[in-house]
């Protein structure tokens, strides 16, 4: 590095933060003036807008990403977790990778590209139990669990499982919530045609919407109705004035009261902003950033943001909405001022209308308002949508690789293979409502529970008798022991009294704890006798 | 089903299971003798050969894998691991699904197709440290793993962490052992060219083989001494008549006592039975079920195996060797057999010399051994392997796929998107070696550690002052709590004395039992209290 470089430090891996580098990149490429660095969590960007394609495997599982070296050739990148970032000292601070060392990055010129996330704190059971759509991880999952449920289902013999297999609740209905169900409900119908998974009338595709119509902050009221009109053809239940209240392993509980019984939830809503931006002590508005016209960030001279954390006024007054399109021009801007500070050149003020919405609705069909006259929608709609997303893909690459995957996808069959990187977590949170059983007597005990949070009430019943409440737990408590330590059955079932809140330490762990740790099996043997005492044959949970 | 209609049931998803229900369907056509279930733990078929293609991304994630469904149309496909077997009910039993109950599937004839495995139980420090190489997962998982070492290597600064990184352990001379080294060697050499991941002499691929030469029990003498050669002109360290001791987060231990620091370890040996055969009362030998030269089961009128864990005596002695091509021709002798039985005609017996052995030995080279005569080496032997594996490949859409992904992958830069689809478990086995470091003084405290096993020294190093032991630790015994009640680095280092087994816990999770859990908090500060009197300030770990 040159004694005078200046160094310019981008936070994020989105549209915001890849376009701004790669504007620098081309800026600097004779010039030595500042060095850029690119701190992202995934190492590669992530092409947003096709990403619920990935659920129907329309494209291939890759296609919608690209590794940020080969975009950002001269960019150093790092692929870290962001701990904190220190603005009087100018610093960021890593999170630590192989060795346990917090890693700090120097800055001159910082710039926030975080976005923003879906964010389930403070909603119990939304965090256990239901799934986010905000990047490749999350699409891949969510495709590995609907072929999982189909399997399930395909082969399970008990009705009242077989239909929450077959019931999939999606909640929100922006532009995310309704290309996320429209492409679900696609490939679980056609899978479950193709393979005869039961009856079809058996599939239940829902959509939650707070709204009094879905897609109403994104386009006009008339392809609005006409989204809705397209999605409940398909066979989805559209809820509108309705929002997901919590959540349980087997269960969506909604606003109204109502609860559906389903294996699969996944939640668009609610948006939040980055938690890093919350604890940086910036001026903001409603959570986001509060920026000049030249994306300077109110009252600093070295810090920057823009995209969806920032709140960049337009000269038309209000303010940049939170798309891809206006992301990536901020960046160029944002490029073109860093430089023109660190010359002494004029900055340039961030204005730009907006060139249009685009949704896709699965199946050859999308609504779309371009150049705020024209409105498309239908099968016209579907094909600009595909046409304007494929010229936007970065590189050449990319573009050859899905537009193969779109050609190979008219003429194969569906791919239906499931994934499973991951083996259950051996220690989990979960969340039931009042009523909701954690086991049924005589399942196979395959947990131990620790009680975090309300209380669950143990009972069984004996053939020909009424069902005998055998004791009640709390915070603090643990059962489920008996089944694991006898490797024999449930022998009592357990529900929650109140709203509840376990860690289940799966089997395997927790035979490792208890024939290693001295006086262990002791001490939950103790528990046992001691619980046993009301109920002769001595055995509770 | 028909009164009269058998049930055969087939355990297993491999060559010898897949292709046995592909016999059988054909054969069954119209024919209502009988109806075919399959039971896999996977929903999908893994063409094993192509697999160690998948570390370089030659090929597509999914490539090497077809989805049962569709290559099995008419057949029941169970996507369950199977709990157990009950020969005398003629019952096969499930492990639940959602629902925790047992499945039980009644059969008439059994078909034991179950492969063997990569079995690291009593190795300690494999089973904790060691990626095993036999399923799609596995290879998909090392592919990320690579990528996530060497983006860790490009900016990480400790010289003796950066040499951690970039050393990569393979053990097992066989076909497998040999093709990962390879593929994975390139692969490594690739990127960090392309990306200049620091120098390349810093690499250090180390392939390790117990025997006197590798491939010694697949290829002759002068084709094994070949492989060798190209091995070690790639830069590939190869140690001869060594061994896999034992194994600990950053090092491999050899049975010279050499202790290679390194992050990446995988092993494909030792091979062993599948757990639910020990566990079978058939007649065995080695871990191999015996059966007749018509594959029934010794002793058994309804039960046949094949595949890798069925020992197949071929009329001109000697037994089957465990290769697909054996495996498929089996499956269709065996399907040919069952179906005889049942309509009372007359059986065949196994007889198949074998056409060849092919072996990859990446960058276009290969040793191959064809109809026992002619010996292939380089780039010709290369050829007739993709070629002769291209025709093998089931399906159409499966063969389109892989000559497109071999095709774009001679005109695209190398493909570097790392899959995280896991968060890192809340709760993990460790293993250290003595003298080895669980963690360091200042360390970021990021776990909670428990010892199963072994003993542990606490030490602490004060400016000018010699090491300080604080403490010795047993099992039953706990650490690491300081750190993260006082949300502080480590104030202590804590090293194995002994051969050390611990299960962490990982931060979140510990503040979530130590929020929730009345009293213990309390109980755990007592302890660090009672810790605390030997040293003034109080604080041991």
């Amino acid at each position: 590095m040159q004694p005078n470089t200046r160094r310019i430090v981008i936070l994020g891996g989105g549209f915001g933060g890849v376009y701004t580098a790669r504007a620098l990149e081309r800026a600097l490429k004779n010039d030595p003036a500042a060095e850029v660095s690119l701190i992202s969590k995934e190492n590669y960007f992530t092409f947003h807008t096709m990403l619920p394609e990935v659920i129907s495997g329309e494209i291939g599982l890759l296609d919608t990403v690209s590794p940020l070296h080969g975009l950002l050739p001269r960019t150093r990148v790092y692929v870290r977790e962001i701990e904190s970032v220190d603005l009087e000292r100018k610093v960021v601070r890593l999170q630590p990778g192989f060795a346990r060392r917090i890693h700090e990055i120097p800055y001159d010129h910082l710039v926030i590209a975080l976005g923003n996330v879906t964010d389930f704190r403070g909603l119990p059971g939304l965090h256990e139990h239901a799934m986010s759509f905000k990047s490749l991880a999350d699409a891949i999952s969510l495709r590995n669990h609907l072929i999982h449920v189909l399997e399930e289902a395909s082969v399970e013999i008990d009705p009242l499982v077989r239909r929450e297999l077959l019931t999939f609740v999606v909640a929100g209905g922006g532009f995310s919530g309704v290309e996320v169900c429209a492409e679900l409900n696609d490939f679980v119908r056609k899978v479950a045609r193709e393979r005869r998974v039961g009856r079809l009338d058996e599939l239940r595709v829902v959509l939650l919407h707070s709204g009094e119509r879905i897609l109403e902050r994104e386009v006009p009221a008339s392809l609005g109705k006409y989204a809705e009109k397209i999605l409940r053809r398909r066979g989805i239940d559209l809820r509108l004035n309705t929002r997901l209240v919590t959540a349980s392993p087997a269960a969506a509980i909604l606003s109204t009261g109502e609860r559906i019984p389903c294996r699969t939830l996944v939640s668009t809503v609610p948006s939040a902003p980055h938690p890093l931006i919350a604890a940086l002590d910036l001026p903001q508005n409603k959570g986001k950033i509060t920026v000049d016209g030249q994306m300077r960030v109110t009252g600093c001279n070295d810090v920057w943001a823009l995209g969806d954390c920032a709140l960049i006024p337009l000269p038309s007054g209000g303010f940049a909405p939170p798309t891809a399109q206006h992301a990536v021009r901020e960046a160029t801007l944002l490029a073109h001022n860093i430089l023109a500070t660190l010359h002494g050149r004029e900055m340039k003020t961030f204005a730009f209308a907006g060139l249009g919405k685009l949704g896709a609705l699965g199946r050859r069909s999308a609504v779309a308002e371009l150049m705020t006259h024209v409105r498309l929608s239908g099968i016209l709609a579907w094909f600009a949508w595909r046409t304007i997303y494929w010229f936007k893909l970065p590189g050449f690459g990319r573009k050859v690789k899905v537009g193969l995957s779109w050609a190979l996808d008219l003429l194969l069959p569906t791919e239906t293979v499931q994934l499973r990187l991951n083996s259950p977590s051996a220690l989990s949170q979960l969340h039931y409502e009042p009523g909701e059983a954690v086991f049924l007597q005589n399942d196979v005990g395959d947990a131990f529970y620790m009680i975090l949070d309300g209380e669950v009430e143990i009972s069984r019943e004996d053939e020909g008798q009424p069902p005998q409440r055998l004791a009640v737990m709390r915070a603090g408590e643990f059962f489920g022991e008996m089944a694991l330590l006898g490797r024999q059955p449930r022998s009592a079932t357990v529900r929650a009294l109140t709203p509840l809140t376990v860690l289940a330490l799966r089997g395997r762990e927790f035979h490792a704890l208890v024939d290693h740790i001295p006086n262990l099996r002791g001490s939950i043997e103790q528990v046992m006798e001691r619980r046993g005492a009301p109920v002769e044959t001595g055995d509770a949970t």
